[in-house]
C-alpha cells in the first residue's frame, strides 16, 4: 500500500471511532483532536502507512498517555509533551525514528502518534499493539510475543522526565513506569519500548487506524442523515448489542495511577427490568446482566451514547446519560492461552474462564 | 596534594570512621569493606586525590546508596552494581567519568566511590556532599548550591535500570528517585547527578575521605592499646561527649524508602537516672534528654558501642547494648539560613529551630 495523507476530516473520524475503541479508556481523545486541528491550522501533515511497507530495521516509536484518565481531564498535555517522550528516546538510544505508532489504538492513545509524527516529520504505522485501549504495559501483543519491555520514556507537562532503562519483564515494566507516573500526579506520555520494523510487521495489529477511522467515519454520516448510529457501527464491525439502559451510579476513584470502580445501568426498551453493571480499570473489563457475567476482557466492552453513538469513557461516564452497549471482537493474539495470561479476566484478579460474547 | 593510594589499611579505619560519621546511616560499612578486601586480592589499587587537583571541566561522578538500611543488609548489593550505575550515566550522556566521589562519607556510602573507582580505574575525591549521612536527595550542599538536579540512574543488583533525566528540583529528584527505589525494594544504588572538577571545588565538603580514616585510625588504635576509643575519637575531632547510657527499646519500620523510628536509652554512670530518646530516619534527627531537645541536626549526633568505639546503627541498634552519644560539628554550608532549610529540624517535620551544643 501506498502512504496516504490523513486529512482534517480523517481525523475528525480517527477521534470518534478510537474512541469507540477504547472501551471507556485510553483518554476523551476531545484534547488531542484540538492539537491535531492547530497542527492541521499550521500547516502540518501526517501521513499513514502499512506496517508492511517498513524497512525490517526501520526504528518506531510507540507512543502512549499513561496514567488515570480522569487526571489527564485536568492536567492537559499538548502535543509537544507526546513529542518530547520520543525525543527524549532519540537522545538517550541515539537513534532517529523512521515512524511512529500508538501503543493502543483506543482513545487519545489513538491519536497521540500524529501529534508526534507532525512534531517529528515521520510517518504513522497504520498499527498499533492492543487493538483497543487496555489499562497496563503488559496488555499488548509485544508483550505477548516476549519482545524487549525496555527501555520506556516518562515525560510530563511541567517537564518531568525519567527513563526506566532496563527491567526483565514487561509487568517490571509497568510496575516501575507506572510508580513514576504516580508521583507526577497519576499522568504522564511515554514513548514505549521502540520496535524494529521486522517486530512491527510480525507483532503489531493491524490496520487498526483505518478501522478506527471507519467507524468514526460510520457514527458521524450517521449523526449527518439522522440514522442510527449504533446500527451504523454494527455495519461496519462484526459486532453484537448487549444492552440498552441508563446510568444509574458511578463510583469511581483514583489509584494506584488507575481510574477504578464500577458502573450500574438499568435497563431500557427490550432490556427494561434488568440490570447491568461494568467493573473498570481505566477500561470497561466485565459488564454482568443481573449479576452473571455477560461480556468479558479481551472481548471489546464498548458504552455508547444511544443518540450520538459516540463512546463513554469510564471518566466521563454519569448519572443519567442514556446509554447503548455492544460488544467487538478481540484481536485474535489476545485469544491464544498466552494472551488470555496477559489480558483474560484472571489478569485483572477476577476468578473467572473467558468466555466470548461471540461464540454463544 | 599529590594523588595518593589508599592501602588495605586505610580502607579499614575508613570503614570504622565512615560509619561514626554516618549518624546511624548511610548502611553498616562492613560488605562495601569486604568487597574491598576482594578487589584488592585481585590487584585493584585506588587513589585519593583533592577536589583542588580537579581540572575545571573534569567529570565527576558522584555515588551513593539509595534506599532503606534495614533492606540494605538483606538484599546485598556488591561494587558491581555501583559500578554500573556509573556506567549507566556514562553512556546515558556519552561522557567518560574522569574521578569518583561520595554523595555522603557517613557510613556504607563512605567506602562506594572505592568500589567504582576501582571498577572504572579513575580516582577517589576526597571529598562528599553531605560530611555525614542523611536521607534525601536535597540534604546535600551542592543543593544547597543550587547546582543542577539531575541526571541520576538508579539500578539495582537484579539488573533493575532507570534514569531520573529531568526533574525541576532536589526535592523532586528525590521525589522521583525514591519512588524508583521503593518499587525496586527499598535499596538502590544510585549514580547522582554528574558534577564539574569547578562545582566539586566550590560546592564539595573537602577531606572528608581523609577525616574518616583519621577517625577510623584512632578508633582502631585505641582498641589495639586498650585505650577509650570515645576519648580517641574526641582528640581528632572537637566533638561533645552527650550521654552514656543502655538501649532500653527500639521502634523501627520501613517506610516510604526509609528506615524510620525511635530509640530509647536508659543513662548509666554520670548520666544514671536519665533518659534520652533519639529520632530517626535512617539518620539519627534530634536527641532528647528527658523529654527536652538536646542535640539536633545538623550538628552529628553519633551513637558509638562504648567498648569498641565502633558506631551503632539506625538498623543494627538493639535492646541491652552500651552505648555513649557524642556530637560532632556540621559542615559550614549547613549553617546558613538556605543550610537550615534544607537539614535543619524543619527540614525533618520537627517545629524547633536550630540550636547547636557547640554554642552553649
Amino acid at each position: 500500500m501506498s502512504r496516504r495523507e490523513i486529512t482534517e476530516d480523517d481525523v475528525e473520524s480517527l477521534a470518534v471511532g478510537a474512541w469507540v475503541l477504547g472501551t471507556g479508556g485510553g483518554g476523551n481523545p476531545y484534547l488531542s483532536l484540538l492539537n491535531m486541528r492547530l497542527l492541521h491550522r499550521e500547516g502540518k501533515r501526517v501521513h499513514l502507512i502499512d506496517a508492511e511497507d517498513l524497512a525490517d530495521d526501520a526504528y518506531v516509536a510507540v507512543i502512549a498517555g499513561m496514567g488515570a484518565p480522569l487526571v489527564g481531564i485536568e492536567r492537559l498535555t499538548d502535543h509537544r509533551v507526546f513529542a518530547r517522550a520520543a525525543r527524549l528516546m532519540e537522545e538517550h538510544t541515539g537513534r532517529k525514528f523512521d515512524a511512529v505508532m500508538g501503543m493502543e489504538i483506543g482513545g487519545g492513545n489513538g491519536v497521540r502518534p500524529l501529534l508526534v509524527a507532525a512534531n517529528l516529520g515521520i510517518p504513522v504505522v497504520d498499527s498499533d499493539t492492543m487493538g483497543r485501549a487496555y489499562p497496563e504495559a503488559q496488555m499488548t501483543s509485544v508483550a505477548v510475543g516476549g519482545l524487549k519491555p525496555c527501555p520506556m520514556t516518562v515525560v510530563d507537562v511541567r517537564g518531568l522526565e525519567s527513563v526506566v532503562e532496563t527491567v526483565p519483564t514487561w509487568k517490571w515494566a509497568e510496575r516501575v513506569g507506572r510508580k513514576i507516573v504516580v508521583e507526577y500526579g497519576s499522568t504522564a506520555s511515554t514513548c514505549q519500548p521502540p520496535r524494529t520494523g521486522a517486530e512491527v510487521k510480525k507483532w503489531g495489529i493491524h490496520g487498526t487506524t483505518s478501522k478506527a477511522i471507519a467507524i468514526g467515519r460510520a457514527v458521524r454520516e450517521a449523526q449527518r442523515t439522522h440514522a442510527d448510529p449504533i446500527v451504523a457501527i454494527l455495519a461496519v464491525e462484526p459486532g453484537k448489542l448487549l444492552f440498552r439502559g441508563k446510568v444509574m451510579d458511578v463510583a469511581r476513584r483514583v489509584t494506584e495511577g488507575y481510574l477504578r470502580g464500577i458502573t450500574r445501568f438499568d435497563g431500557l426498551d427490550d432490556y427494561s427490568g434488568s440490570t447491568l453493571t461494568i467493573d473498570f480499570q481505566n477500561e470497561w473489563i466485565i459488564a454482568s446482566r443481573d449479576g452473571k457475567p455477560l461480556a468479558m476482557t479481551p472481548d471489546l466492552i464498548c458504552v455508547l451514547d444511544s443518540v450520538s453513538g459516540e463512546a463513554v469513557g469510564s471518566e466521563t461516564i454519569r448519572y443519567g446519560q442514556r446509554v447503548t452497549v455492544i460488544a467487538l471482537p478481540p484481536p485474535d493474539v489476545f485469544l491464544t492461552p498466552k494472551g488470555l495470561e496477559h489480558v483474560g479476566p484472571r489478569a485483572f484478579g477476577y476468578d473467572l474462564d473467558y468466555r466470548s460474547v461471540f461464540s454463544s
